[in-house]
């Protein structure tokens, strides 16, 4: 019955939340590293922080590597600032300068940030969770709005899935392209439109910038991009397949919410109160249509799917001994005496027969 | 004991197994789809083919979108087509004209290739299989490469884990980039350079070309992209966490192995024979080096795991109701009255609870 010890609730998750409660600094760390490194009791945590969610305004931030996510999204750090709200940074991305990969002047802006007690910044480079890492940046950013963040930057590189999953679990989106990026085609293609509440371009001083938002702003009139790419389902839920084929233009899922295409120069600050008015008149938009309370359900019914998949996974590869069957039958499966697909079953078949009435 | 049924040989398999085999196109394309769709006898469909694999050269393609992947593809096509090598595509690329997003000019050379009988093009633009796109395309390769193709490409877009992912299940992984892509340092930050076994400047008629590639040779010697991020651990496996902090350089995976930066201009053939040179060469190595097997072993066991994820998804998801569950518990979940962890306990206790002692 060693499945149940890791999710029994850890004497010191009330101590924990106190100190959270009270807005201490290392009350805020102790809770985020608990869950991050998702140690005994993390789910009770989570729990208990489920009915104080919803106040922050979650902010994705998502573009190619080079685009200046980080550049923005410190700019927008200090505008939030001079207004007096309390931001949060959550950086999933592995160039950023958050996380180590950094040219220096980065990093200099970053430190300067760090030092302001109304900022607090994570970066989220682990990797290797069962529940892996998209789930581990929603459930710290959870824990971001329920410590009482005003507003949350969520910043992650590249045009991926999983990085777009990512990207879109906030409440509005914005995707950074540069003049350089390609022509809006190229953009609209990559999967970012249907991705995006509000599209921006940055290094709007360089050439070719005005051309850019010209015919980013035109596709997404047309709506060209749904034609030019299918959407796509949600992951292992969605009984249907999507044909390989275009589908025809239908309306975007946004309706009432004209996306608007932006111009900063991020690294002087240009452009930047521009979108924080943007991002507010989104922010309204959402509640106003309804929209918020429909992507708030879909984000619940997602967290579900995540979670069962990760006491699934736990299951199998700790509890069940799974990672030993597996370095057990390596020898067998490399000589082709076994397929993966044997080696397998009889994985699963193990998980089943262990006694897991009472689940952990 | 509906688990069952999904997993019991269906009786057409021998004579689908028949058609494959004499190497019918009607046959390849019947395996294809029923291994794509998950449909009843698939799994004995790949456990049958296993023997046969490890033929055919592996080969993946990606960079971001606009890079030029399937001209560069095409032209690879081509040109193995004129040694009398039989290739198959496979297409993953949401922006690829394989997959309906298209420019007119890219269509048309598509569909001239397509019309050659030792060229087979597939596209994998299909979503919301429970296994996910990465282990659909992973085993419609597997189809290709047991019915005798030669090379097998696979087109990926992009910079994003999963994509990574794929075109890491190939051979020789080629990661494509533009003289515009943006600087060298970018490139290598945004995990490129861990995946890749060939670089290629693509478009090297253009400005820029000899910078790049002069940039990306020296950081390739000097082993950055190591210092500049961490290398990402596999999924759900690795009970250590990398830290945040970039790690000391350490030797790339492939001692023995100078990753070549080549260059091309993929719509006229430029540079496609040194490529494919330089692909042989790369495969040699594979095999001299021990690495091929290595890789193998890896493999083998990755798919394994992606194999029990999908087994337990197909049983929470469809065989124990999951669907339903969550469902019902929609209203309870958004008033509030219980939290997403609740309601996964639920489903799991459920997956738990059922009889199947007799795994499908």
């Amino acid at each position: 019955m060693s499945a149940r010890t890791a999710a029994r609730p850890e004497t010191d998750i009330p101590r924990l939340l106190q100190d959270f409660e009270g807005g201490k600094r290392a009350g805020l760390a102790r809770v985020i590293s608990r869950v991050e490194n998702e140690e005994p009791g993390f789910r009770d945590l989570l729990k208990a922080l489920q009915p104080r969610l919803g106040r922050a305004h979650r902010i994705g931030l998502t573009g190619p590597p080079g685009a200046g996510k980080s550049t923005l999204s410190s700019a927008l750090v200090k505008h939030f600032r001079a207004g007096g709200e309390k931001v949060a940074v959550v950086a999933v991305d592995p160039s950023s300068p958050y996380t180590g990969g950094a040219l220096l002047g980065d990093r200099i802006r970053m430190n300067e940030l760090a030092l302001d007690p109304g900022v607090f910044i994570r970066s989220m480079a682990t990797r290797g969770s069962l529940g892996g890492l998209a789930l581990a940046t929603k459930e710290v950013t959870d824990v971001l709005d329920a410590f009482g963040f005003d507003r949350i930057l969520i910043e992650t590189v590249g045009v991926g899935q999983s990085e777009l999953d990512i990207a879109c679990a906030a409440d509005s989106t914005v995707v950074l392209v540069v003049p350089e990026s390609g022509d809006a085609i190229q953009t609209m293609k990559a999967g970012l439109m249907e991705a995006s509440d509000l599209f921006v371009v940055n290094k709007a001083d360089r050439p070719g910038a005005e051309r850019m938002a010209r015919e980013l702003s035109m596709m997404l009139h047309l709506r060209l991009g749904q034609a030019l790419r299918n959407v796509p389902a949600h992951h292992g839920v969605d009984p249907k397949r999507a044909g390989s084929r275009a589908k025809p233009a239908e309306p975007l899922k946004e309706e009432g919410w004209q996306i608007p295409v932006l111009q900063t120069v991020a690294h002087e600050g240009g452009g930047v109160t521009e979108l924080a008015e943007a991002l507010d008149r989104h922010r309204a938009w959402l509640g106003a249509s309804g929209e918020y309370e429909k992507r708030r359900a879909a984000r619940l019914r997602e967290r579900v799917r995540e979670e069962v998949d990760r006491r699934l996974r736990q299951r199998t590869w700790k509890e069940a001994q799974g990672e030993a069957r597996l370095r057990d039958a390596a020898p067998a499966l490399e000589s082709g005496e076994v397929s993966p697909y044997d080696v397998a079953e009889e994985i699963v078949a193990a998980v089943m027969k262990a006694d897991w009435s009472e689940p952990g």
